[in-house]
């Protein structure tokens, strides 16, 4: 069985961009090295590169076109991430959703440069239809409680089993993360003992005034 | 094994619209009584109820909108499509693409009315992540052959074989047709053979001057 | 001056469909008949034709594409609006947001047909820019009052006499309404008193047991 | 009167990423100290900063959301491209068209931020709208000439005219820029003479062997 993944979307908060991006990024290196566990950091575009060229840690873009170079304005591209050093990226988070055409653009685009996609889902028939594309990750955000501090591990485990088995019933390589509301090491060790491979979350790291601390609870139980 | 579906999309073309929608219904009523295959007919909204009301065939929505009745403005629920007499919808189709969260609620608000969806798909991966929501059917057009007066059974078999494949290894119970340039029963019979459950087709018949003698000839290899 | 239009949006309410939305448009017919004043109905498109067939008052699409008629399935033309015998469209509404190039192919196209054109907007810059596209009318709709049953007239007047101005400013040959918490006579009298040219409405006439009796209290202070 | 602008968009372009943007933004520097002519350059998100770093003309971003910064992932902001030092961006472009809506809060916020709005439009109509909004550019292209080889300036230069009139009828200090098959010296005069600031264009520098070649014949004639 291979490590979890904790999986830490920087969104656009101005807590994640910039400097506390980078500062998020060396506590998550250095609890990863402590841990043994990890830690993955999804920060906007502009910080890719450099938290890419200067953290040991995983980089993620939150989102990618399934689209070639060219007269594509406005779009990210998997070859422009790939070149900033991006190990993978989110596709169809709950805030960016895309159809499912582009879905499977997107991954089959991340899978031909051999990076990480990891697609978000909001139920447990669209994290079956999510693994019949045989992206990396699954991960499962129940939309509503997204933010909410609820953590989903604790408000609804059966919406994280029914995933669980959903995407093993269809492509049992796929591995599953769970998201929303995760807040504790509590939260993490339910979600693995449900079966997943990790976590993705968000601002309960980003907003804390000591993320390495959040971080280092985050993992603790694993 | 269940007879074929001929399913004819009337997109927004003038042929397909008013007078020409309940002439082309009144043939493809006649044709069906005729051969015994069901031929199915997907409207513009406007058309939907008077078809509904007046002819046998079952008659299709070209889209619905998986919300509740409620504030959604410009949207069309299943409600409304039920009311008016519908048999069921396209979902997904490529001039009207949506979310994959989308599609799902479409799909289930469809099956909770127990009418028949028809979520269209792109190619072999986005068919058999389709087919994992559980569709009645799910219609395969490779978005470069529709409209284009090529047919997929000849151009592209083995797009419509591997998408049949891909279906069944994943729900063996969601029924599948394929379109895009399907015009004589010799594309029907071919699309048939690769283990298809149908075709989805529109301007052949549709732009026809005798649509009846058109769906005669699709009928006829069957 | 022109008599003052109140606009009834009937959404995808189950209280604004099939033989509700009848009663709400003979109630409508009624009111107006009574009082002079302009009461237009919106309902889904499933219901469009009926109402057109059987009221006197003027009907409305709750959205229309700017396409040509052609193949563009789940689209709904102002061919077909027409057609179906609608006085015009609503564009751009707060639940279904078009882009500008979508926004301007509609309003042309209902032009060309010699449609009446409703477009929705969110605050004053966007209905200056609304009005430069030369509709009917500009109908400004603070999003945040949308359904909240908080009248915009009482809220926010500022906001409405601000979109007058603009409105004014650009092209003073194109009506404005106001909308968003509207339901009582007072609050149209406000509207009209502060220099628009009616309301647009939903939940206070759809959701009420007696329609007739709140647009007869609407129409009251005209 | 102002200098014209030049503007060149490197869209997802591979002769635009990476050490190719460096090189035609360093060429692009040149030609603009050479001529005294304004040269802007709108690379990829990824090559954003790196561009701001090393180079002094302006550099834009090609899309922007006018979202504040938070729970917006796979989302810029402003504050994201402003941090980067970028001098504006692009809004609603042919290929990432917006909803007026969102356009009008793009604007908004560049203008929060002290930075330069250049809003594209498909043609009269849109292009008086986009004026209301108050950006400082509006910038006209006619969809079927983008990268058509077939320049605005010479195959519709009466488009070109009645998008000026139609913006500077609506707010005179707003400044317009035309694209669309722009590639020479005399394209550009034709565009300033028809009364433009100035040009968007795109793959006839990005796609040429010799990019300095190209901007220095496009400033030419100014």
């Amino acid at each position: 069985m291979t490590s979890p993944l904790v999986l830490v979307n920087l969104k656009t908060y101005k807590e994640g961009t910039g400097s506390r991006a980078h500062m998020i990024a060396q506590a998550a290196q250095l609890v990863a090295q402590e841990s043994g566990v990890t830690i993955g950091i999804a920060p906007g575009y502009i910080d890719l590169h450099p938290l890419c060229h200067h953290f040991s840690v995983p980089v993620y873009a939150q989102h990618v076109d399934g689209v070639e170079p060219g007269a594509n304005t406005g779009h990210i591209t998997v070859d422009a991430i790939r070149t900033a050093g991006a190990a993978g990226s989110l596709v169809n988070h709950a805030e960016r959703r895309l159809t499912l055409a582009d879905i499977e653009a997107s991954v089959r685009a991340l899978q031909a440069h051999k990076l990480i996609s990891v697609v978000c889902t909001n139920n447990e028939a669209t994290s079956g239809a999510a693994a019949a594309l045989g992206p990396s990750y699954v991960a499962i955000e129940p939309p509503e409680l997204i933010g909410s501090g609820v953590s989903v591990s604790k408000a609804n485990p059966d919406i994280i089993k029914r995933s669980v088995a959903a995407v093993r019933a269809i492509r049992p390589e796929v591995k599953v993360l769970t998201g929303a509301g995760i807040q504790s090491g509590e939260c993490v060790k339910i979600a693995v003992d449900l079966g997943t491979d990790g976590v993705l979350l968000a601002s309960s790291v980003v907003k804390s005034k000591e993320p390495g601390a959040v971080l280092r609870d985050l993992v603790s139980r694993l």
